[in-house]
């Protein structure tokens, strides 16, 4: 198999495994639709248990912040993979993704969370073999900018 | 009905209405334990839904982001009661609460979010009549301190 | 006066203000060399006195951080200069800008800060009555992106 | 020598240094005078050079920023010193110390920047061998809290 191809089939592996086996994620309707360093996607729809203000019926600030967390992390992730997949035993791979972690992330709530499906994307501006920044946005279906992140990540 | 006595009321009704009717706070089984502009705090028992490292049975980092952007959210809202309960009829105090809302968060992840309870503990930094900042932290029930969080929110 | 005409000379006369009356400003070199609400920039060259590491010869974070909130402020004051000007005398505009100011800002240290200038842009993405949010990069004359930043404002 | 006076003995040679050598602290006038891992300190004076808003006469928030990131780094570097001083020799301490570099800063500004002298000061919230995050406050001389930050430091 080419070095591309093992990259390509672990990509559509990890893919699988986080949008069937993370609970939290499946809790909330994530589903990561766009896995590459390049830039990562997640998608959710609209669903009444996600909402934090009642009468304005506006999602909880913390659904937000969960999906920008994701994506931040899944284009993190994306870019290990991509880096190890030539070089390295699928066992290191999946120990090293192990140890990707969010150290600190930074929400801008910039309007109310309302739409019928919300679109995050996510793409690396600093990348490095221990530490590594994303910058993340959530946009509802209709392009409107929701929320804006920054998330700096343990890679190594 | 003296005004500490009307405050500690309508603290005490939307404290029920906040534990009762929220959608994704009952969701994550989020609960206000104290709720006051001195001191907030919000628990919450493990759950399997809740994990976003599955091997390592980790909270999901949007959990914690979760909790802390809610007792930031308390706390302020308190000190929004505190303030006009003596001078203001409900209804314009509940219109006021309606327009508190998360500006920006940033959490720091400081520790793997392992544990039976989780105990959120809120505090304010600045107050103002528009724009509030609020600090806060997650402990576990052994005190093992989890994250900190920092939150400005819009108040007036 | 045309209205626009308003605009633009006002801009102008404060840009001047800022670029000779703002002692920190002065200090480090940092000139606006945009200042417009759709965007703003700063420029300033590389002097032997904003070095924070000497053997390694790089900028001292603290300028970074001062270049990037400077710039964000710039592109939060012209929106509130051109969205007034039309419609307002200008010592109401002066009073509205002094009241102009960051409630909170994030900086991320993307590359080693070296170059012979740095130029710093800024662009509004939430905008509103009370408070604004900017986000921020720097980069040197390579086109090296060297930070990334996003502020809160206060602008009413 | 014991340990704990080589540890001793390089603390105070660093503290020199950082105090004589780094142009960016020697131009704002920022003074180390506390340097231990559980707790930094670093004290500057108002001068006329250091303000942003002239009218109101209030410090930069550059000059806030700069002081935080280097309270922040001050009790980072302690903890990577203490922690080698015993084990390692001091060529390769010196080494591990030109790593340490500032991830991300977040400041809070809660008060106007005014007064006759700063007390900026520091603890660590996470210590990591790759990753370090601390807490950061400045006072000025009556107590009264003018900022909070916190910053994310490489330590490895």
């Amino acid at each position: 198999m080419s070095s591309s191809a093992h990259s390509s089939a672990l990509i559509e592996q990890i893919s699988n495994y986080m949008n069937t086996q993370i609970p939290f994620q499946q809790l909330l309707g994530l589903r990561i639709t766009e896995f590459a360093s390049e830039r990562s996607e997640v998608r959710f729809h609209w669903k009444n248990e996600l909402v934090g203000n009642t009468p304005q019926r506006i999602l909880h600030g913390g659904v937000t912040a969960t999906a920008l967390d994701t994506v931040g992390g899944t284009v993190i992730l994306a870019s290990v993979i991509e880096r190890l997949a030539d070089s390295t035993p699928t066992e290191e791979i999946i120990q090293r993704m192990s140890r990707v972690g969010t150290i600190d992330l930074r929400v801008d709530y910039l309007r109310p969370g309302r739409g019928d499906e919300f679109i995050c994307t996510a793409t690396i501006i600093r990348s490095g073999n221990k530490v590594a920044v994303a910058r993340m946005e959530m946009h509802n279906q209709d392009g409107i900018m929701i929320a804006f992140g920054t998330g700096t990540y343990m890679v190594g």
